[in-house]
């Protein structure tokens, strides 16, 4: 089967390489991202989107590989400047980066949507993937911790390195999907999850209004982020057990989509304890842009098998 | 007369490097300056305080000597970020000016007074000068154009390059004075009004209700900003014979300021036609750090031989 409508679910570093191995694949125009918001925060006043800005550095290949977040060749004098004054320290501002923040911040108040910068930020750089913000409206992400109740997502993971215990995970609202993503969703051919978090990056575009529905209505086949039981990058590995009362492995990511997943693309010899899911190993951490590019080949051709 | 409470008005480029010289030849804690926020604006949704950052980064010993505003050894790598995403380039921001900008936006929009947030940042400098913006509150300066009716002060001198024909100044507001200015002036053995542009960086200080009382009761020397007919810098020149209809003079800057002045410093040569206040005359262009302190403890001098 041709595939002329894909949609993928993503957060930020793994998900925005699949993104960019996938759109190099694929036709031009099929690709439709749907991108992670629930760790959107307010910090000094601007309005940070990690995840869409991952994607969005990504796949206008001006991100930094290595660090995984902010740009490449990015300079630090605002951040230098802020630390004299006594400023916050703790969520690093690269000067570059600074300056999306202060673009989207303005034209946000303005009474621009999410989605209408995403658009506007993402078409300076000729990026051909159409990328969504999962929602125009705030919907944060809320760790709630054992001994210190519910922290925000960027304060639980960079403030406090992740370390406060967890038992569960929640949104601080319910907004309505931003316009296009579930007309998105119907219109696909077929729909992946990136490995991205679960818990963090897919789960809040999952409990949108609609999503789940029209996502069951679809050939869904996901990546998973666990390999031989380590998280490529961030809090996974650690967040399983304590969120599933299980070891972490892809067998989990599996059970976690449950009868949403038709496939799941796994690391080889990560292949055992897998049901309800047609499963492809191979090797799954992308490193340079031919492994991108291999990788989303070969989940492409699995997915179109599955297909039929 | 020992002089122990001064108080010196100013505005940007030229009212700074006379402040630097000032506390290097006052005792420590005797200056006072009071600095105009009528250019204030909001660009990109950050509030920029042009007169008070010329203020603070000269008083730093961190600012750019020769371009006049913004950082000494500044980078611009937002700016080539904002001019990829075709954000607005008519207003310069450097790297570190940037955190100035956000770091003070931040603190305003949760509640601090203008007043507070320029003491903590002074205070990280380790500024021994009392830096008070002459109010807290919005005042903007608002050019009357012949043409075009009233342009917003930075669209007019940066955007406009000062070219539109004037006919007058006029204030879109008329907030009460900072918390300080009014005692600082009350308390002031001497007032000093610093070579700044008086129409535009003056003029909105001496507006605010108590002021000119303040200073009817006050010795009032000022320097003048007129040079052999020209301005040091920026657009005072032309604005001259625009709004008061002569040549551009220090015997000019002395009738701007009429009845207020008791004495005026102007550059040797430009004594002519003063009338209503003593007149000292020396090189009142202020290059070095030593020429800084030259021109303070003459100007002291000059003042105190007047206060008797």
């Amino acid at each position: 089967m041709k595939l002329e409508r894909v949609v993928a679910l993503s957060g930020g570093v793994g998900g925005s390489r699949f993104l960019d191995g996938l759109t190099r694949e694929l036709p031009s125009g099929a690709l439709t991202a749907i991108v992670n918001t629930g760790d959107d925060f307010e910090h000094l006043g601007l309005y940070v989107c990690p995840d869409l800005d991952t994607v969005m550095y990504t796949l206008a290949a001006v991100g930094d590989e290595l660090r995984g977040w902010g740009l490449a060749g990015e300079t630090f004098a605002a951040m230098t400047m802020l630390r004299r004054y006594g400023g916050p320290e703790w969520f690093h501002l690269g000067d570059r980066d600074l300056a999306t923040h202060v673009l989207r911040t303005a034209e946000l108040r303005r009474g621009e949507s999410l989605s209408a910068v995403t658009t506007r930020l993402c078409g300076a750089f000729g990026i051909a993937v159409r990328v969504l913000p999962m929602t125009d409206a705030p919907c944060r992400t809320l760790m709630e911790t054992v001994e210190e109740g519910p922290l925000p997502f960027q304060d639980w993971l960079v403030r406090r390195g992740a370390q406060p215990a967890l038992r569960g995970i929640r949104w601080d609202a319910r907004p309505p999907p931003a316009p296009g993503v579930i007309e998105a969703l119907e219109a696909a051919d077929l729909v992946l999850i990136g490995p991205s978090n679960p818990y963090v990056s897919i789960d809040p575009i999952l409990a949108l209004d609609g999503v789940r529905a029209a996502l069951s209505r679809k050939p869904v086949v996901a990546v998973s982020p666990i390999v031989h039981g380590r998280a490529v990058k961030g809090p996974l590995a650690a967040m399983i057990p304590a969120l599933a009362g299980v070891a972490p492995s892809a067998a989990a990511i599996a059970c976690h989509y449950g009868e949403l997943l038709q496939g799941l693309v796994v690391e080889r010899g990560d292949e055992g304890g897998i049901e309800g899911a047609a499963v492809y190993a191979t090797d799954t951490v992308m490193r340079s842009q031919a492994d991108r590019r291999r990788f989303a080949r070969e989940t492409l051709a699995f997915a179109a098998e599955l297909l039929g």
